[in-house]
C-alpha cells in the first residue's frame, strides 16, 4: 500500500495533543471537524460528521472533588482538589459518579476485586456505611465502586499505587523514566455498559425516547480518584489489621492496615460536586467505495476523545489513522479502489462508555448487520515498544497473522512484527515456532464492544505494548495528567516506527479483507475456539462438578458439527467456481454472516445489549471476559435449571450456525 | 409452466380425506412419509422429514367430555359425549384446554369479545364462578375463552350458532346446502401463541431445555364446544335479562336471555377429559435447487394435519400443493430450474398453534433470516367459489395481482383471477377499476405467522373463498366432521377448477419470485401501507387526543424518509447494470432484506416471540392484526410514557430500515 511515513505520524500526534480534547467539549468538535476535512482532503469518496445527544458527566471547575481526613471539625489533612496543575484540563474524576458529601470510617480493599471484599468479610470487616480506599489495577474500576456499593459501602476512593505504577519507587518516574510520578491521578469512568445511559439498544439521536436517570444503570455512591502521594496521607490513618502480603503495595511509608478501629471520630470525608449533563457528541465517518462490492464494509475505528492530553489513549491511535487515511486516500487518487468498501470512523466520547460507537452500530444496526465484513479497532495504538498484541474474533486470527508477516519489526533489523510478537507473547512459550497469543474480545474496554457484543461483527482491537511480563495494570501514565508528547516521543517510541509498523499491520490486515476475493476469515479456526471454551469450562468448573448438573453432551456434538461443517465449508470454497461472481459472494456472505449467528436477540439474561453467546463481559470485572457467559452466571449462581437454560441456548445456536454453513435447510436425501 | 390439471388435484383430495390425520397422529406421520416419497418421484433434488418433540392436547377416547345440566343428583340433560358419529375420529374439543369438573350457573357472552364482556359488567351480570356459553365467530376462541377466565368464569361452552353458521335455518343444511347441520361441532385450540408451548422462542428439538407446564401460556380453565342442537338445551336454562337485539342468535326456539338468575340448584356441569402428551410431529421439506442463486429461497408451505376429514382445512390447500409439486418436479425433470431455490414444506401440527411451522423457523431462524426471499402459504386455499382472497407483505401486493392477471376465473368466461377478485374485494368499491383489497399477515391463524412475526419474512396466504358479504365466521363446516370429500365435491368445487385457479395463482407468484432477474418487491408499496397506518391511527384514536399526548412528527417523518428511499432506490433498480451480476444481487439482497428491518430483536413489550414492529395479533382477538401493536397496547392502556418509547422504535426502526436503503451509512457529501 502506499507509503505510510513516521514523520506524518509524529506530526499528527503533536496536533492532536497540543490540547485536552474530552468528549463533548467544543474542542473534541473542533478537532472533528478538522479531521472530517482531513478525510475529504485526503480523496474520500464522502464523510459525514453524527451527532448524538448523550449523557456525560463533568466535575465541577468552580468546585474542585476534594477527600480529606477531618476530626469534629478539624481537617487533618484534605488534597488540593486542583490535582492537575494545567488548571485548562478538566481535574480528575471518576465519570458517573454522583456528587454528594459523605464522611465515614475508612477501610482498604486491596483491587477491589470480588475476592478482595469476601476476604475482608472472613477477617471480619464490615464496609457498611464506611468509605473504601481501593488501587487501581486488576479489573475494570467501575466494577470496584459497584462491589464497595454492595459491600455497603457509602463512598469511594481510588489511587494508583506504586507496586503497580511506579514498580521502581517514586526517584524513577517520568520524567526520568515511563513510571507515574508520586501526584499522577487517573480519571476515568465508573458505569458499566456500552453507549449513552439513557438510550440502551437505541441510537440517542433527537427523537429517541430517554430513560429517566433514575432508572439508567448509573453509579449509586460517589468515587473520586487521587495520587499515590495523596493516599498515603490516607492509608496511614488506618490502624485496623495488617492487609495480607499480596494486598501490600508499594508506598514506602505506609504499614498497609485494613480498617480504622480507633474510637475517636476521625473520619474520611469525600465531596465530590461532579454534574450529569446532555451533550452533543460526534462520530466522523468517512468512506472509500468499494469497486466491485459497495455494500460490503470493512470498518476501522478509532476514538478521538482524551482524558488529558491523551498522548496514548487514544492519540497514538488517531495519529495512525490519520496516516492511514492519508495513505487510503493517495492510493485512490492514484486511481485504485477496494474491492469492497473501506469506512473510517472516529468516534466521540469512548472514555464515557464507548459511546460514540454503541450509539452508531445501534443506529445502523440494519445496515451493518447485512454489510458489515469486520471492524477493526485501535485506540491506545502504542502504549509501548516491545510487542504486537491483538484481540479478535477467532477466525480472524490468521489474517492479522499474515498482515504482521509482511511488516519489519520496529526494533529488530532482519525481523517481522509478527516473529517479535510470536516471540514476546507465545502460545505455548516452550516451543521455539508457537504462534502468537490472541485475546478474546469480550470486554468493554474500546469501541469493538458494540460491534462484537451487541451486533456480532467480527472484530480486531490491535496495538503495540510494553513487556506483559512486568504484570503491570497498564502503561503507567493512563489517563493521568502526564500522557503527553513529550512522554510518547522520550520513552516509547522516539522515530515513531512503532507507530509505523501498528499502522502497517493494521492497514494490511484491512487491505485483506477488504481487496481479497475471498474474505480471509478462517471458521475452523472458529471451531478450535469452541472446543477450546468447552474444556476452559471443563476446566474451571470441574468435569465432575458439571457432569453431575448439566450434560455437556449436546454441546460437544454441536460444536464437533460447527467444525465439520465449517470443514466442509473451506474445502468448497477452495475449489469453488471463481469465475462465477454470485458463487464467491455466497461463500463470502456465509463467512460475513457466520458470527453474526452467535447471537441470541433477546441478549444474555437480564443484559440485552450482550447478545452475543459466546463473549461477554464478566460480571466482575468488565474489561476481561468470559466465554459462554450466560451459562457461566447461571454456575456460579449455582442455579442449575437457568444453566441448562442457558446450555440449550448456546448448543441450538451454534447447531444452527453450522446449519446455515452446510445450507442445512436445503440438504437432504 | 408445467400444465396443472384439476383431475390430479381431486385425486389427491380424495386420498387426503379418506382418513382422519391429526397433528402428533400414526395418520399424519404415514401421510408424511407419502408426501415426502411423492416429492421423490416428482424429482426434487432433496427431501428431509424434519421431527419436533412438542407438547399436544388430545380427548379421552374412553372419558367423553360432556357437558350436563344438572339439579343436584339428577342431570336433566347432557351431550352424548359422541358427538361424532365416526368414531374413527376425535371427538370435538378444545385442544389445551386443562381436564377438571366444574359447576356453575350459567351466563351467555355472546361472542366473547372484550365488549361483550364489558357489556354484561354494565348490566350488573357478575361471571366470577360461572359457566360462560359463548357463540363461536368474530375473534379467536382461544381469546374467548381467555376472556371469559378474566372475567372470573370458572368453565367455557363455545357453539355454532345458526346465525352464523347456518342462516338459512336448520333445514337449509348440509346435505342440502353448504351450511352447518344442526349437530356441526367445530374442534379447535384455545391457546395463545405460535409453536410448542414449552420452547417458546426455540425449535423443540431433543437438547433443547423445555419450560414446566406451569410456566408456559396454557389455557387455565376448562372449554368444550358443542353443537346448536345441544346449545338450545342450555340456552334455554337462562331465565333472566333479554339479551340485547345483536346478541340473539339463530336458534328457533331460544329466547336469548343473558344469564341464569334461578333460586334453585340446576347447574351447568362441564367435564373435561383432555390430555396434554409430548408427541413427535412432522415436517416434511423438499427442495428444488437453484440454478443462479440457490443460496435464496422461495418458501412456499400448507400444512398437514386436520381436525376431521379436512376436506377444506388444510387438504384443499394440501391437493393444491401435491400437483404444484409434480409440475415443478417435471418441469425440472424437463431440465428447467428456478434462478433460486425453491422449497416445499409441508407442516405438522398447524391446529395445534402453527407448531410445525413456527418450530422449524425457529430452528433455522439464521439460514432463513440470511435467504429467505418470501414465504407463500396455503391452508384452507378453496373454502368458497366466488373469488380469490390474499393476505401479504405490503410490497407483495403487486407480484400476486400480476400473477392473478395470468389466470383464467373458474368460473366465468374471459375473466381473470384478478379481474373476478377486484370486483368482488374491491378496494374502492365506487371505482370500477379499483384494486383488489389484500388484508394484512398479522394474526397467528396460519402457518405465515412465524414465518412474518418472528422472522420479518415477507410471506402471502392465498385462498379462493365465498362471498364476504355473507358476513359469516368461515365456510361453515370449519372444523367439524363435515369437510369431507362430498361436502366439497358438491357445495364447492364440482370439477376441481377453482383448485386449479387457486394453485395457478400460487405457482405464478412463486415462480416470479423464484425466477425474476429482480426481485418483483415494490417498497414504495410498503411506503404507502405505513403511510395508512399513521393516519388510521390518527383516525381511531382521534388526532386530538393523540396530538395531545405524543408527537407524530418524527413518525411521519421516518416514514417520509423511508418513502422516499424506496423511491430512490426503484430508480437506481431501474437503471442499474444487468449485466453486473453482483449489483443486481445487491438490490434483491435489500429487497429481500427490507422488511426482515421492521423486527425489533427483543420483541413487543410482554411478547418476545412477536418481533414485527408493524404486525401482530391484536391483544384481543389473536386471529385479527393490529398494526403498530406496541403502540396501540400501550395507548390502550393510556400509558402515555411507554407508548412515547414504543413510538420511537418504531421511529427509529423505520428510519433505519430507510437508511439501509439508501446505503445511509456511506452516504455523505
Amino acid at each position: 500500500m502506499h507509503k505510510m511515513r513516521p514523520e506524518n505520524i509524529e506530526t499528527n500526534l503533536r496536533w492532536l495533543t497540543n490540547q485536552s480534547h474530552v468528549g463533548g467539549s467544543e474542542e473534541s468538535l473542533a478537532m472533528a471537524r478538522q479531521i472530517r476535512q482531513k478525510l475529504r482532503d485526503f480523496g474520500f469518496d464522502a464523510t459525514q460528521l453524527k451527532r448524538y445527544k448523550v449523557l456525560l458527566s463533568y466535575p465541577d471547575r468552580t468546585k474542585p472533588n476534594t477527600v480529606s481526613f477531618v476530626e469534629g471539625d478539624n481537617t487533618l489533612f484534605h488534597t488540593t482538589g486542583q490535582q492537575y496543575s494545567d488548571l485548562s484540563l478538566l481535574q480528575p474524576y471518576n465519570a458517573y459518579s454522583p456528587n454528594g458529601t459523605v464522611e465515614g470510617k475508612l477501610v482498604y480493599a486491596n483491587y477491589g476485586r470480588m475476592e478482595d471484599f469476601k476476604k475482608l468479610v472472613d477477617k471480619g470487616i464490615n464496609c457498611t456505611g464506611r468509605i473504601v480506599i481501593m488501587r487501581y489495577g486488576k479489573i475494570y474500576r467501575g466494577d470496584k465502586v459497584e462491589h464497595a456499593a454492595a459491600a455497603g459501602a457509602i463512598g469511594v476512593v481510588l489511587y494508583s499505587d506504586p507496586a503497580d505504577y511506579a514498580i521502581n519507587g517514586a526517584n524513577d518516574t517520568y520524567n526520568v523514566s515511563w513510571w507515574l510520578p508520586r501526584d499522577g491521578v487517573q480519571t476515568g469512568d465508573i458505569r458499566a455498559g456500552m453507549g449513552d445511559p439513557l438510550t440502551p439498544m437505541y441510537p440517542a439521536i433527537e427523537n429517541v425516547a430517554r430513560l429517566p436517570e433514575s432508572e439508567a444503570n448509573l453509579p449509586t455512591i460517589p468515587s473520586q480518584p487521587i495520587s499515590y502521594k495523596d493516599a498515603e496521607q490516607f492509608l496511614n490513618m488506618l490502624d485496623g489489621q495488617t492487609a495480607p502480603i499480596d494486598w501490600r503495595g508499594g508506598i514506602k511509608n505506609v504499614n498497609y492496615k485494613l480498617d480504622q478501629t480507633d474510637n475517636n471520630d476521625r473520619k474520611m470525608k469525600l465531596e465530590v460536586y461532579n454534574k450529569r449533563l446532555t451533550k452533543d457528541i460526534y462520530n466522523v465517518i468517512g468512506t472509500i467505495r468499494g469497486a466491485v462490492e459497495p455494500d460490503r464494509y470493512v470498518i476501522i475505528g478509532n476514538h478521538r476523545d482524551a482524558w488529558t492530553y491523551g498522548a496514548i489513549d487514544p492519540s497514538s491511535g488517531t495519529a495512525c489513522f490519520l496516516e492511514l487515511a492519508r495513505a487510503l486516500g493517495q492510493m485512490v487518487q492514484s486511481g485504485w479502489r477496494p474491492r469492497r468498501t473501506i469506512i473510517l470512523a472516529s468516534w466521540g466520547a469512548e472514555e464515557f462508555g464507548t459511546i460514540g460507537s454503541t450509539e452508531w452500530v445501534e443506529e445502523n444496526i440494519n445496515e451493518l448487520s447485512e454489510k458489515a465484513v469486520a471492524y477493526l479497532n485501535i485506540d491506545a495504538a502504542v502504549n509501548g515498544n516491545q510487542t504486537l498484541w491483538a484481540g479478535a474474533s477467532p477466525h480472524l486470527s490468521q489474517v492479522i497473522q499474515e498482515a504482521a508477516k509482511q511488516v519489519p519489526c520496529p526494533h529488530h533489523e532482519g525481523m517481522t512484527v509478527y516473529q517479535q510478537w510470536a516471540k514476546s507473547l507465545p502460545v505455548e512459550p516452550r516451543k521455539s515456532d508457537s504462534p502468537p497469543k490472541l485475546d478474546i474480545l469480550a470486554g468493554t474496554g474500546s469501541d469493538f464492544a458494540a460491534f462484537v457484543l451487541f451486533a456480532g461483527i467480527s472484530s480486531i482491537d490491535l496495538q503495540y505494548t510494553y513487556d506483559q511480563n512486568l504484570n503491570v495494570p497498564f502503561y503507567p501514565v493512563y489517563h493521568t495528567q502526564y500522557e503527553t508528547f513529550d512522554y510518547m516521543k522520550r520513552f516509547i517510541d522516539p522515530d515513531f516506527s512503532v507507530h509505523l509498523g501498528t499502522v502497517r499491520v493494521l492497514g494490511e490486515t484491512a487491505l485483506r479483507l477488504a481487496d481479497s476475493f475471498v474474505l480471509p476469515m478462517n471458521c475452523s479456526l472458529y471451531a478450535d475456539a469452541l472446543s477450546t471454551y468447552v474444556s476452559d469450562l471443563e476446566t474451571h468448573y470441574g468435569k465432575r462438578n458439571l457432569h453431575d448438573n448439566l450434560f455437556l453432551g449436546y454441546l460437544k456434538h454441536a460444536v464437533s458439527q460447527f467444525s465439520q461443517a465449517s470443514e466442509t465449508m473451506q474445502e468448497v470454497i477452495a475449489t469453488a467456481d471463481r469465475t462465477n461472481p454470485l458463487v464467491v459472494r455466497s461463500h463470502n456472505d456465509k463467512l460475513m454472516q457466520m458470527e453474526r449467528h452467535m447471537l441470541n436477540p433477546s441478549g444474555l439474561p437480564g443484559r440485552p445489549q450482550y447478545r452475543h453467546l459466546l463473549f461477554a463481559p464478566s460480571q466482575h470485572d468488565s474489561y476481561s471476559g468470559a466465554t459462554f457467559p450466560g451459562l457461566v452466571d447461571a454456575i456460579e449462581e449455582g442455579d442449575w435449571v437457568a444453566a441448562h437454560q442457558q446450555l440449550s441456548i448456546i448448543t441450538v445456536t451454534i447447531e444452527s450456525a453450522a446449519k446455515n454453513m452446510d445450507d442445512g435447510v436445503i440438504k437432504g436425501q
